[in-house]
């Protein structure tokens, strides 16, 4: 049997997730069969490109008529146009896999975890980092208990791409179209891979309570395009940074950080974790890496996650052979289309993706109301 | 003319400053001439036993009629012993060196600041990090500018030497005799290393609002010494660890945490930042460097801060041969006391410290009502 | 026009250059159309089974038909097979694409040369570090003289494979068919970055004089597989580490190591340069980065080389998104099959083998009359 | 009894160890008491000075008759007169601390050690870095056999105070002054390291054969001070740079290197160490922190050596308050003074230096003849 895939957006993530398909049969041979069938978008000469580039046998221009053809729906495109079309699919009974954030609003999120949880078949949220062979080392760690009791628990996720105010405007600095700025794009990385690591009851549980606070350096951007020449500006109605206290529910405390205006980092979303036990580090410009503390508090080890029985490496290079940001997608889509294939379960699932769109919101809410607000 | 001093307390911090006292002719031959006069104590052997070691010509167990005989007062005491003899000093006309933070309250370091107001010698708070030549370098750079407009601004502070739960009760538990835990002992270090670097009203200017948090995760500590086999516990009325989240007056945001339970870390205060044209970063256990990114935007650059025109460097060795913590001690005193042979001015003084209480305060009363308080 | 590829050799490299081969489509949309055809080895079974992975057409276990059929013929063998295959490729006008190092002796890889020299096809050896964009990046500020005169040129290739006397004997163990352990297997990596990085008359030109350092730790190991609960065990011939001192044409010193005995390194190659007015360094282990020292001397700089405008990053992802080692394949493989398409030049060729070879025959040769010996 | 100190040369090292005897009653009680006595030279004015800041009771011109009145002699000047005072003082039975390297050439190190022998008083060469705590931690390690069978020892030392042409000529350019150029100045301090950390028979042992290369890159340097406006020029005639490559008796290899023109490295002296159990890494720079890989060969654990419990630790300060370079000189005093108190065994002692010079001396013999040279 071979699984059909439709996928909606061929830009960033579709080459992420078109390039991941490609290379499952090469380095994970017990991945189900699947074809990359049609490409969905709008812009239909842009997406005749794109087909052909990414392997795509066909294109579509409405998602409506696509997701009733194919085995698989894959929502890569814009947030706002995230809960429709999978709700869509998913009452079709197709199985979905959508990009992070869930949804732009609490709402829309709610209602797309509902729809999953009545329908039988996979909805996975595209939270990539949850398979970073480093990020799956430490969570054997803390689930064995090895770091002891969690005391406290840091994420931060730091790009510069805006710190440039003439750096055009773009959905993504827009309300509607995005939901919130860096808050969504970065930070809820962030708080799932912090749920992922610790939520479990027994190492610190969900997040109990938190505090934030939003900030939009920049009000203003530039269009660019046509209008190139013209003075043309538009609002930016989202955060550019935002920053989190949080209580998780046994009593740790956390840290939550997230900018577009960190000059000099491009990508360095790192999390720490300290514990009764030991301790933890890890940055993901250097994702082949774990930094461990443990055994006699004499320092962190710099762990290199490349050796034959750390989590995926098999699959790949000898030990020292590192992987790079990319093959976290290759996993990820491993582990989906074989829920798929098997009805099994996949995480992260909508669930996941509505819990995290629930700690943005209450971020959001503790940052209008200027006071700390309960998760429970 | 020759400065006699008076000291009151003798371990740590008194070993702290009488090693910097006695050093000063060796490497600050420009530095006025002192004498390691009265040392200050309640046991009358130990205190026999510490000037002997600490160079001091006598001892006396009431600071009361000390002060009266020295030119000037170091006050080395825990917290709560801070107010009352710098004042009385001060009052006398006699200048007063104060260990951080200033006092417990704020109430009490008001009083302090108001006296040393009036008072025509100078009164310094002995935040020794503002002396590191790297944060000299660090400031030289934002006042100038080259970081641009100030974005973020970090500041952790991690030990862990209360991790384990049998670790004995101290003064540092109590809130009485200490005032806060961490907040006080290690956050005052990074509130005014952060006013120190960037609270210029031409960088970022001072805190405007602030939200805290602060916890206690071990409640009661057994009792050390004389009860050795009993099972005598006191309760810890400080918090073992706070963060708060940060707003300055150009719109800048801050983070700031500090723990006593961030297991493998000993001494590890951190300060971070980001402005709109570059970002540097500075990790106490490595004193001598700075790393800073600017320019081309490609990358932080590790300066070792050695190099002959670096801050402080002169006085010691050449490039490449590093200094330690003890030598911020030997700067700050130094400096300090040049100030009171020329009767100049000194910083930190008691209006930092009070400015620095003001941000404890805030983060205690931030933490007890649930939200944000301004410090306008 | 489809460039039909025989490839001799499926296990490490094949599967290196398979996936490179696979991955073109998608990120070099300008790479000349490639079918991998052929797949040719001794095993039958194992020579479908990897066929079928690595996408393959046909097998074929007699290389002397296949590379008459094929456009470009691709030698991944164990060194001892790369010289006659390749020749006969050669002769045939078939285009050659021979994994490193060249030739187990000097000898051979002469002829090779010689061959190569004479056929009007691209013959290239397959050095694939020349491909790290760091190292590209390297090369562009060693071309521009921004690092000034060079003094120092330092290389080391440490791994720890063979540190446990009991780790299999395997053909890189014997000299009759690796040619040399360490050396020839890391060692000739090293040297051919030098040479592509300083080797150029203005900066520091070809390697002139060497003395060379080689050993054996573990004479004898033991034999795996169908023996299993016997005691057979084979000779180790070939070196387990080598080091070895250089003078350049300019007069800079170089130092060069490897060994398969630095217990806790995997795959640590590292480059590092000093010149009259800057440095630089390089890990494999950390092949996103490169850090560069110049103008004011102030310290190393660490560049996350995955910007726009850095070399062959705009194939890939933003800025941040680090790629791996197997990316460096894709890159030589891209270079190389241009290089066929259009009849044009690549480099590392023939001639860079033989160069390499030159090299590790003249440390060897060094290290048995305990001399020196000159290059010229 | 307190001991009279007579120390010939008032500069860089004599600022060093006079530091280091004012710092010990306070620091390292237990100490023998020492009196700053004589101190030694030829120009009276800047004698005065230097006896006045650096607390000398008086001066002298001549040490004929200083070494007569003192209880022990530091030999603190340039390497050419470290041996006729040495032995006069050792000829009178007068405690000698000598500077390294021990002597210019290897005969002048012979006698001094054959004098040494025959006296009944500590002879100490001043190597202070086998007095940095994590060096010793380190030694503690390989003693233990922590680390396995030895296979590979690095050194390297690295400054770049020569790298402008311009840089002016001094005593250290001159072979009749000096001795030798990088080689001697700092490769003295490697030789003595490893010696000190694997030199043990079982550990590594000796340095059985060697190889070495010599370089200048700069042949002539212009003279500094009353000929300003002039353009007289000296000739170097000492190496700017060395390498080596050594064999140990149990087999093991090393490489050494040395350089005064690696640009951007000031004081970087690094050794590493690989065993068939571990490996270790230490920098200068760093000198606080050892890298320590062990156990699982899972990595470099970086140790910060200040628990309390680390060599020499709990006579300065609490965990993670890190010390510089010069309290390396307050170890190596407190050892020695210690030793001369007691008449005990200090090392390294002249034996020590006197084997620092012999692997040099070895290193050039091999420069010279373009080959290996035996060590037995």
């Amino acid at each position: 049997m071979t699984l059909e895939i439709g996928m909606l957006g061929y830009r960033f993530m579709g080459k992420a997730h078109a390039n991941a398909l490609a290379r499952l049969p090469m380095f994970f041979p017990d991945a189900p069969d699947v074809e990359r069938g049609v490409l969905i978008g709008r812009d239909e000469d842009a997406l005749r490109d794109a087909a052909d580039r990414l392997g795509f046998s066909s294109i579509a221009t409405s998602w409506e008529e696509a997701i009733d053809e194919v085995d698989v729906f894959y929502n890569l495109g814009p947030n706002h146009v995230h809960a429709e079309p999978s709700i869509a699919a998913l009452d079709a009974g197709t199985p979905v896999f959508c990009e992070k954030p869930l949804a732009p609003t609490l709402e829309e999120a709610d209602v797309m975890a509902e729809t999953a949880r009545e329908a039988d078949v996979p909805a996975g949220c595209a939270f990539n980092y949850r398979f970073v062979p480093a990020i799956r080392y430490a969570k054997r760690l803390l689930e064995a208990g090895e770091l002891g009791e969690i005391r406290h628990v840091r994420g931060r996720y730091l790009q510069d791409w805006l710190v440039d105010p003439e750096a055009p405007w773009s959905w993504r600095n827009d309300e509607e179209l995005a939901g919130s700025g860096a808050l969504g794009d970065l930070g809820s990385h962030t708080v799932d891979l912090l749920r992922f690591l610790v939520g479990a009851d027994d190492i610190a549980g969900e997040i109990s309570r938190i505090s934030g606070h939003l900030r939009t350096f920049v009000e203003e951007r530039p269009v660019e395009g046509d209008g190139a020449g013209t003075d043309e500006t538009r609002p930016v109605t989202v955060d550019d940074a935002y920053s989190a206290q949080l209580e998780f529910e046994n009593g740790a405390m956390g840290t939550l950080e997230a900018s577009r205006f960190a000059t000099g980092h491009k990508n360095d979303h790192t999390i720490e974790i300290h514990g009764s036990k030991g301790s933890l580090r890890f940055s993901l410009e250097r994702l082949n890496e774990l930094e461990v503390l443990r055994e006699d508090n004499r320092g962190y080890k710099t762990i290199l996650v490349t050796d034959e029985d750390d989590p995926y490496v098999d699959h790949w290079w000898p030990p020292g052979h590192v992987i790079g940001w990319e093959h976290t997608f290759v996993h990820e889509n491993y582990e989906f289309l074989t829920a798929v294939a098997e009805n099994g379960e996949f995480e992260p699932n909508f669930e996941d993706g509505l819990a995290a769109q629930q700690v943005l919101e209450a971020i959001e809410e503790s940052d209008d109301a200027g006071e700390w607000v309960s998760l429970d």
